[in-house]
């Protein structure tokens, strides 16, 4: 009952993150049980999207056109640049609608462990844009795991010697959090954050 | 920051069973970060499988042939058919490696809630496949649930008629579980088919 079609299939949606084989079967056979049209404009929305979208090259976020939105809008400051991991994080921070600066994606973090050096990232690209003379913060908002920090940490640094604010994104209890539930290295980073009211 | 084709192909991935808004959206940034061939390999898979298979003419599985393998098997026994209502449960079934007979897919269960009757299902079809003569037992292993059991009874009593023994897969405790986390409808359902060890 081995179905080369089907196994191919089934393989390649395995393949999209934190979809186990069992998961990727029941795609398969949904894609194949809707009326064709629906399974080929999925087919269709992929190869669309990778035609279509690239990277900015200056802050490496997705986009479809040539700079993308951010990068070329008047209003928002040259100033403040926010430097994050991944372009996930980008609409991320955007969602939160606080944030009037630019972006610079890295593509990473350090991880010297999965052999990732500073080279394997945009860092020489940023310290590129910061020579600029307009940028006077980076807000390093990557990821509060091992690697963001020692990333973060990394980049203060070189930014220093340009005397350039390098900022850290605020880490402590999330919001709707519960105090019984956070773990104690937020709880602490949370007590070690705290601002007079 | 709104991109056409990232929201094109986030809402075609959250057609996806079980796949919500922010899944979709997961996938899609990772289908735009792995390298272009995978991606696009996805995009062919789903291509190719819609191409190269259909529903079995016989008993509407899936297949990249004429025929399916098990309606073809000379070497599986034509005196029994196991109705099942989706081809993934023939698939199911075939996991157990324990039935040597065929398989007639229903395309769903009777559901007059959703307006689906006995005409939009393959019951006709089934009741053909019967008057070969050949058939001694058609195997009810529609799903559990009120419209599964409502559509094995309409079967049954449909081949009552023509003399042949329609069978209900059993109901009871599942092998690994739990008497005490098992509900009172299955656990009545055990106590019931009981048998003499």
């Amino acid at each position: 009952m081995a179905i080369v079609s089907i196994d191919k299939l089934t393989t390649q949606l395995s393949r999209l993150p934190g979809v186990g084989r069992k998961t990727a079967q029941r795609f398969a056979y949904h894609l194949l049980s809707v009326p064709e049209e629906q399974a080929l404009e999925l087919a269709d929305a992929i190869t669309d999207a990778r035609k279509n979208v690239h990277r900015c090259p200056v802050c490496s976020t997705f986009t479809d056109q040539e700079l993308c939105e951010i990068c070329t809008d008047p209003k928002r400051t040259e100033a403040v640049i926010c430097v994050v991991c991944d372009p996930k994080d980008v609409m991320a921070m955007e969602k939160t609608r606080e944030f009037n600066g630019r972006y610079h994606v890295l593509n990473g973090s350090l991880s010297p462990m999965n052999g990732i050096g500073p080279g394997d990232l945009r860092i020489n690209e940023l310290l590129q844009r910061c020579d600029s003379g307009d940028v006077k913060e980076v807000i390093l908002a990557t990821n509060p795991d091992v690697e963001g920090e020692a990333t973060a940490a990394y980049i203060a640094k070189l930014l220093k010697s340009k005397n350039i604010t390098a900022t850290r994104i605020a880490h402590g209890v999330p919001i709707g959090g519960n105090l019984e539930y956070t773990d104690e290295v937020t709880l602490a980073k949370a007590l070690e954050g705290r601002r007079i009211l």
